[in-house]
């Protein structure tokens, strides 16, 4: 099978590598059709590492995926061989103490696809843990499919957050993840929406998908902005869907006295200089999010019966040979991208 | 002015009585526009009283209103005469245990208006605490602003159940509360809602306000039914919007396993034969529901801005003098209604 | 080896089988000390059954346990070959909905040490995953050991019920569960106890184990008793450790609005005639619970570093030979029995 | 009556003022007896204002106090004249959108005592609501009584935290609130307490109160030390009782992957340099602590009933005259104080 393979830092090289096998009974392997480029694999892609997790060994990236069962293990009963799937890209070890919790995405010997040293979804073949891999709807395309993950990050954010139905919201970043956030928010009810970012075509899209105001934060002050059409409140949640320092800050003052503050996004630097006293003296509650758990069926389910317009997010389609491309189109940043799709098969 | 008084059972008289004038400087006077009639009001107009709540002095019933600020208090400031309002019906005493908790619907002392010995709004005139009176947004109409209260008790309902966006929901009755709680259900993200009542019209409206499948529970058995259409599991959350016997023993059936049971329907009988065994067995929660608290400005916000079809619920409309009639409408049951609605004014 | 095999009802033999042997390298095979007898080794005793659990092969009954170490698999690795260690009796499957959220008491395919058809603790040797099997505290002895299970029923019931330092609280029933139950909720900061019970040596034991106030059922009404000394208010929390009609509804009477019942208790028939309609007009939360998830742990630390007396509870001491005296003692309740703790070795 | 009152920094004068009367039905007039000084008190002492709070006009300052009702408003029922009591220091508006939702502490028009422009309780006699004002257990000290306040700041932080009982915990601070969230934390069940400060006296007393270790962080590294003895895993709730740079990025460090961070101390500069990111990437809840609300009653209830030795923290007993020198003894830090309490009749 044909697989593309991260040696070091902007050297992504497709090889024939084996088809892999099942080696347990409850394992799948599938036929991978749609990935999608998460900034993840873009970071490895130029940096060779995220914080501790290094590239050492060649590694497969990729863990946005749809595609369908080609093999199943004899102990797999809710799935069959031809049924398309999505995959849950989080292989837990099941024994640990945040597994039993049911928090298995702290979970302390956690696998997760292209993350090392578990290769991911660019790539023909897959072998997963099938009560990790879903069935999906028979009217979801592949690429809805792929595009199950990133909303997940986003509903699982939205459900630790709290939000309640009639709540006024702020979300900082309206790349993909703040995009997803802006669409789970709006599932679970919130009514004004108010999202920021730098990039004016980012925010016109988001305003297409139902936020009240998208606001530039290179022309506005978000803070003062919000404040002032929330009556001078404040937001009850703020999502903080890109992570650094100035959107962090602005979290904490957008949001309401005794509001929640949710941090998604992971672009901090080692050390963040931040106005923490607001923490006490405006009872806020804080938040930190990191992948999602149990949450996939419940997106798949919306995805396929309130039909949020996930694809939407979909600013290019490329196929398998053209996955540099793809991950150089993020990494520069001179078109604005989204999501960048890709077609492996 | 001229207000609908309660003397005995099936016994209201219209009289003039002295407008009522404000004696508080945070208090208002409201002109009353719009008013629906509620179960409630119903229950006491046949049988005079609600269990311990007896009408022994002739009352004004109501408590679903919208109307216009005519007058106000010299410290009410986020209200002026003139303005378009929705009254919340509840008038606690804020220094109680639950006063204090935030949970003011369980006040000891709560003044609630149409019950003994509170009037209420079937009254060209009422004032009321201004903190308890909400401006309504420029679109909406008095009908919708009287029907904020009962989408409120849907509202509350949704939020003190934990629903999750993407929770697959069963609701038993289609009457108001039980069309609202749909209504409320899918704003926070209700996936597959499925709904039982014994009357066909209302199922029919249920299917036309969301629902996946309204259930008749007189020709097929709703346990069954939801059981399997959920694949076996149960739903999520079940709320009992009538509040009997045969429903609340459906819905502890119907719910899954560690689901949550909701009980807002009030019309149980002294004692009840249940399967209780069921909440210990299926590790179950069971969350009982009286009124609503601290609902109101979501639930208006709610409405302006996504829109839930509220006056869809609207079978009868009926203008003051039919009061009487709208009251039979519903205590005979003969054509089958959902809201009746009472233009004061 | 030596096990206990009950055959059918009130037929228990003592017999010869092979000893155990590790399967999967994570298992580790424990040499029992001690084991104590539940309500529910009693009723299988008597019965031959506990509702749809059968025992249709010869079963070994006994879940609460404690022993040592003398056989691991290779992947296990914080237990070692002599190690003292408390049994957790519960191996779910970890792969279903129930598991992946963490409340894998619930799990669908549950193995529950001495529930059909899954051997328990009543045997020299029992094998089981190492990741429900804890180091022992070294000043903790066996008889502790094996008392971690009843006081997890009674930790995760205090957790699940959300109990607040400060807290008034009731507690129907006096017998194992009721009393670890007490001191769970001591450990909590549950201020005043309230306890019920018919059985006077049972009321004295728990008036010595902190409760406030021991209340015989029989000589006066637990709720005008417990509504007295809370003022009129109610209990915040009211755990019903019986589970049968009398004591549910005395639950309901007991809690205070806006308060919360607990049922532990298995007693209940298929039907129970109850004040359902207190749930909805006092507002109540009725929580379920079976069994326990992630407590063991904590278990441990509370018993071996704050120190509950947990032994205090034990009635009777006897040798594995005595094992059927001691269900007897039990089942005939001739004399009054909280633990019969039995020495396996 | 006699009263202490700041004219500006450092300079406190006991001047003779009009005795308070009642001006509402619902009010009392209290006899004080006994308060503590509050670091908050020594700032505004020092430096004339906290943040925002400046003393403009001359301000009495003192809010943990216990005293006597001389009289009373007529509406006024669960208090009678003779009754030792305990004053709650915050007086909310009741209306605003936090009284409403149960979170008076964040009240918008909030009225506490000591804080400008409400005057405080180093005075002789107060007046205050008296749904604010709780009558004293009988066997309770007028000291334990003024001692209530800050063991209700901790209580609240112990119930938001959402601590469960067998939690491990670390302290931030041995201060009076780090001690009080010490006895606290015991008080709801946490097992080991590890509590840091920078003087030996202050962690010598909180070994006496309960601590398992006590860490000196000018001799050693708080997170280094706390992460060994708890098995490399981090404490479950961390109780940031200091509330610097250097205690939240301990706090942050010490507090376990999917743990919890309580932020309590108000010493922090306008920005903090932190590793914000630890709170995705361990994916920590973190909450701040804004005074109390809905704990005076059960904080009462525990330090009748259970006793935690709260008077351990007085350090140094004062009569009114030598307030000033109370105050500078706080100030300088000369002398370790904990607790400086002020009979003030």
């Amino acid at each position: 099978m044909r697989a593309a393979v991260l040696y070091k830092p902007r050297d992504i090289r497709f090889e024939e590598r084996e088809k892999p096998s099942i080696k347990s009974p409850d394992e799948v392997l599938v036929e991978i059709r749609n990935v999608g480029i998460c900034h993840s694999d873009v970071h490895y892609y130029v940096h060779g590492r995220i914080g501790d997790f290094v590239v050492k060994e060649p590694l497969v990236l990729g863990h946005e995926c749809s595609g369908v069962v080609v093999e199943k293990g004899e102990a797999v009963k809710h799935l069959n061989v031809g049924d398309r799937v999505i995959i849950e890209p989080a292989a837990p070890c099941r024994t640990c103490f945040y597994c039993k919790i049911g928090r298995y995405n702290i979970c302390e010997n956690l696998r997760f696809m292209g993350t090392p040293p578990t290769d991911g979804a660019f790539s023909e073949y897959v072998v997963w843990p099938s009560d990790f891999v879903y069935r999906m709807p028979e009217e979801m395309s592949f690429e809805e499919g792929a595009l199950i993950e990133p909303f997940s990050v986003a509903l699982y954010s939205v459900r630790r957050s709290g939000l309640k139905p009639g709540n006024r919201v702020a979300i900082l970043g309206a790349g993909t993840i703040g995009l997803m956030t802006l669409l789970a928010a709006r599932e679970a009810g919130a009514t004004e929406i108010y999202i920021t970012d730098i990039i004016d075509q980012k925010l016109k899209l988001a305003e297409e998908l139902g936020a009240k105001a998208a606001i530039n934060a290179k022309k506005e002050d978000p803070v003062k902005t919000i404040t002032y059409v929330t009556d001078g409140r404040g937001a009850d949640v703020v999502f903080d869907a890109v992570g650094v320092e100035a959107t962090f800050n602005q979290a904490l003052k957008i949001a309401r006295i005794g509001g929640r503050v949710v941090v998604i996004g992971l672009g901090f630097k080692e050390m963040t200089t931040s106005p923490v006293i607001d923490i006490p003296t405006k009872e806020l509650d804080v938040f930190g999010i990191l992948r999602y758990a149990n949450v996939f069926p419940d997106a798949i389910r919306i995805a396929s019966s309130k039909k949020p317009p996930l694809t939407k997010l979909i600013t290019h389609r490329l196929d398998f040979p053209e996955l540099v491309k793809g991950m150089e189109i993020v990494a520069r940043g001179e078109e604005p991208a989204v999501k960048v799709m890709i077609k492996v098969r």
